[in-house]
């Protein structure tokens, strides 16, 4: 795929979120590789954790059944992949905590169904596209293996993002809302906003999510290249 | 492949297992297969589901990490091929409760580590090892279809026995165990005779991994061919 296919495939995933990825943290990304790799580890394993919590939580939604465990068999290969590549570049494994950007997320769910799964949804689908767009715009400042590894990555990145946003539409209209387009436009533009400020929010932590990098990052010394 | 074939492969499984399915279970499936098919799916979600707790408890062990990431994959394959299978036979999803067997199992896991994730490790391989039994006693008794993907599924649960049984190993050795073969040998005659217990004794509820059937199923009406 030549880099304007890609630009082609971006321009959804651009569009939907509220904001690019600063160049601070992009900066920051490339002295902190081992600690990004290991929490991108801990993201894809996170997101297939997520999926399935779904599963059990609404068994009786056939159509999202089938997708999540698609989305589940994907992130855990994605999970694979990345500790190969760890093992491959002879990082070990090591504990690191979670950043702000999943909780500052999921504070927005609503407290009442069908809205909190719509909301879990959307959620879902802003967090898919912000790792497509942070793939696509590391791609071409990393290694090339690793480069053409993230490529690889943000094609399926971009597919979740729909994917999450046609459940939460199958959801909406399911459970009969009275105008559910409206609803999950709404609820679109105000997690796009909470993201936002998460991305561009000085952040104490460096992470795969984080935001603005407030100073170097705390977990500095936790891996390094 | 033959059926001498999936003899041969049977024969670890069958000297694993403390006994053979009784007939009465096997009589009292194919007069249940609809709530059969619907346990077994609901079985490979949850199995998939274990698989996925243990991942997130056990982060630092890595071999672990990869063999049940593939097993989770490969859980979630069968569980979107299950439901595919029920929407072509135009079975809807109905709620069915779970079984006494994995909670008869569960309540042997000793409260301390690591002899329980070793406990968890052996008792799915007994659930793997069971499973795979079960299926190969149906698959000449149901449906030529439904027969060839039991008979497929059988292969890829008679290596995941062997899974669990050698990650229970590789537990038992990082932990520097004292006698790693002997703890695991000890717990596997245990676990056995409980299972075989849970298999062979009268049982209220038809499911997949029931015992003998004591009446007619209680949830007999509730997903009927």
């Amino acid at each position: 795929m030549s880099n304007m296919n890609y630009a082609e495939l971006m321009q959804p995933v651009i569009d939907f979120l509220g904001c690019e990825t600063p160049a601070a943290w992009l900066e920051e990304a490339l002295n902190h590789l081992p600690l990004l790799m290991q929490d991108h580890a801990n993201c894809e394993k996170k997101a297939a954790g997520t999926a399935m919590n779904l599963m059990f939580r609404y068994s009786f939604f056939i159509d999202l059944q089938v997708k999540l465990a698609q989305l589940v068999r994907e992130e855990m290969l994605h999970y694979e992949q990345v500790l190969e590549f760890m093992a491959k570049r002879g990082q070990s494994w090591k504990a690191v905590s979670a950043g702000r950007y999943a909780g500052g997320l999921r504070k927005e769910i609503r407290t009442y169904e069908p809205e909190a799964l719509i909301d879990v949804l959307v959620i879902g689908a802003f967090v898919e596209a912000r790792s497509c767009e942070r793939f696509y715009a590391l791609a071409p400042l990393v290694d090339e293996e690793l480069g053409r590894y993230y490529r690889y990555l943000l094609k399926s990145e971009s597919r979740h993002f729909e994917d999450y946003l046609a459940l939460a539409m199958d959801v909406a209209k399911t459970a009969k809302m009275k105008d559910p387009e409206e609803d999950i436009q709404r609820c679109i533009v105000h997690i796009r906003e909470v993201e936002k400020q998460l991305i561009l929010s000085p952040d104490d932590t460096f992470r795969f999510h984080s935001g603005v990098p407030a100073r170097v990052a705390s977990s500095d010394s936790e891996i390094s290249s």
